[in-house]
């Protein structure tokens, strides 16, 4: 009753824009799908330097590893060479040993959702065992973000959070 | 009662051996998530191509693209370079706009199963318009392979398909 | 004897900030080799677009590609994962049916080149055919950039061009 | 007089069959150029396989690293996907600290050379510090192969080395 909503504690999302390459484009002259997921990783990889937190460091001083366990996404619209496009990432899940991010991949000139995904990780050592998460990282990953996200100009529309 | 389980219809697996390239190991020391996606691209080309179909014969000659709705991917245990993996896969649904295949990454040299998927499509026309499956497009996709699948000589366990 | 030397008339670099994504290191822990090509690519789409000439314009409307001949790359330090890199591109031959890039990689922190490169395209018709350039190309090409380049804030060495 | 020629000592070529992957492709419909040095790779690792050398236990067990110090690349014809390729690996030096391979790309329904290129190597251990080959690894690589090249079928030219 009186605890929020998820959408209320994982809700904020992270807005990061990039542009499509050339190199991601497939013969049928778009974006091939497997490219999504790099994107997700981008997302992630920001998302978490908005709230002061290297995943690099993570990674190098912290000996910890988050490592893709599930992939989903669901692909509405194509994306093209040179498009600009925004990545809109959130926590959905956190927990002592794993969490999910969730995504939308929205086209810049438009707002559209071209493609909304989920994926899921565990946090492990170096040699792979899972472990818990080190000491503060649910606080940081669940502040506040200290860098704004990137503005696309677009009509992004008001977020529902993916299905 | 008589009519067969879906498995008996659609469950007989290609397999195809591939060996894990350089390429596509990122700083964690084994295989990127998003290439599983690629591998599961190949385990379609080669399943089509077994029973008689070029999957280039289909965009080229007949106009159609199977073109990618939704992913999906869980990932069991690592790949690393220069391991031979075998990509298994099968169709898990076939609809008159639509079809689904299902995939196991496999360890060729213990037989474990390292990560299994799901894609879905939908037939398109040249300019991205859904269409229904040129004619006989069925009948070739579930007819038994001409070309026999590669064996990897490893303990492959029976399957079950993917969850 | 009174002609601008060619540094004088291709010399203007532009500049493209990036950063280092997870999907283009490898399993030695630094940025695969191939990546550095797909980087000179976003090069040559921004120093483009920075003279009000859009590359995705000129294969739509004008039906004209500039398909890659020759490349060449020496690598002289590691990229790693999240480091911010600065792309450097320049024009260093410009003729009437073919013209070559120059590149710079330059790691934003502390200006170091890691890497040049060079690129020689011809221009060619959608069939593949050689072609010359459009009307009006080499003038959009090497009028002043109408964007300014990206800047790293990195003490990036004084330029003196690939050997 | 005595002493053999240089293609007599480093002209045995490796051949490796691959096929064009969709993955590989860009919106021209052609094979994207960064990929050929994935095959380069590809080509080097199976030459060494060839001589029962196991690249991937030179840097497992040897703590050493052919890092690419320099690559080259001639594009000839484009390569389509779904296209069988022969690639084609020879070594054209080897001194105390580096390595140099050559290399075809044939396609291999009509033998024509599409590509060719070369990479240049140095050897370091773990840290990046250039070191010698260890002991030995100049006989092994310069060995006949045990392994057999993959044949294509094709009709391949009467090799002359890259220039």
């Amino acid at each position: 009753m009186t605890s929020p909503a998820p959408e209320d504690v994982f809700g904020e999302w992270h807005e990061k824009l990039e542009r499509v390459r050339y190199s991601e484009t497939d013969k049928m002259g778009i974006v091939y799908y497997a490219n999504y997921l790099v994107w997700f990783e981008i997302g992630r990889t920001e998302f978490c330097r908005a709230r002061g937190f290297s995943y690099r460091d993570f990674e190098e001083n912290d000996e910890s590893y988050l490592v893709v366990a599930e992939t989903y996404c669901r692909y509405k619209a194509p994306a093209y060479y040179d498009d600009e496009i925004l990545i809109r990432t959130h926590i959905t899940e956190l927990r002592r040993r794993s969490l999910r991010f969730g995504y939308e991949i929205v086209r810049a000139s438009d707002g559209q959702i071209i493609a909304e995904g989920e994926t899921g990780h565990v946090v492990t050592d170096a040699s792979g065992r899972v472990r818990s998460f080190p000491e503060g990282f649910a606080q940081r990953l669940l502040a506040p973000p200290v860098i704004k996200s990137q503005s696309s100009g677009a009509i992004v529309p008001s977020e529902t959070g993916p299905a």
